[in-house]
């Protein structure tokens, strides 16, 4: 598993009052990849993503609200390529990681699964074929 | 604010049950600058870092346990003087964010604060005299 992390996705209760909050309030620009039910800005290369929470918690297929160890965000290594998440979290399994949810298609066009790490801390594997990995392997996020 | 997030830190209940995983599991390099009570890893210019959970809910003086909104983690958004620390809370609470902890003076020889997103995530505020930041605003972590 490369060294990298690409996306950190907060769970938020009011979308729109949210991107309020980081869109006019703390001036920062928000990708046009954004939509009615998720917001992407670009932190330097590694993305914030505000989705969500019990959207995010389903996508993870975790409970909703306080229960199931569930904090409210997810950290998310994208690949390369679709053989690639089942590969790595094939590794991160052998490495003691708990499956949360197996690699399968989703909704958005990609593919993707989640591990969690011995605390719980969830990490998606995800192979997203709209946002393409730069040499360096950071996220090319769509501009404003 | 500019638009950066500098650090991940995820709370963990054995430190070195969690460096075992990241490091020998998943195989990733872990910074000079880690330490019996906190290990960083560069993600490629955003950092990792696991600190104990209960250590970084006493460092944004948020109750332990799952009470309080305290999802176990934090975001780090660092600045490059100590002066921008109060200027960038004073806009976040401008910008309709709950201050968790005013800016001071920190044992590890930096200065920080917190503020809260309006879902309760967990944003600090810090400039670290030992992690310098490139031109680019990513943190220049010490290597190996």
């Amino acid at each position: 598993m490369e060294q990298r992390l690409s996306i950190v996705s907060l769970g938020v209760a009011d979308l729109a009052a949210s991107r309020r909050f980081y869109e006019q309030g703390l001036g920062w620009k928000v990708s046009g990849a954004s939509n009615d039910s998720i917001v992407f800005m670009d932190l330097g290369g590694v993305i914030l993503g505000l989705y969500g929470r019990d959207a995010l918690a389903d996508d993870m297929k975790l409970p909703h609200g306080k229960a199931g160890g569930f904090g409210g965000f997810s950290l998310a290594h994208n690949v390369r390529a679709k053989e690639e998440v089942d590969r790595v979290l094939e590794d991160a399994a052998k490495a003691g990681a708990r499956i949360l949810k197996p690699a399968e298609e989703v909704f958005w066009g990609g593919y993707s699964g989640y591990f969690a790490d011995p605390d719980g801390h969830p990490w998606e594997v995800a192979w997203n074929p709209f946002f393409p990995l730069r040499d360096d392997g950071r996220v090319e996020l769509p501009p404003q």
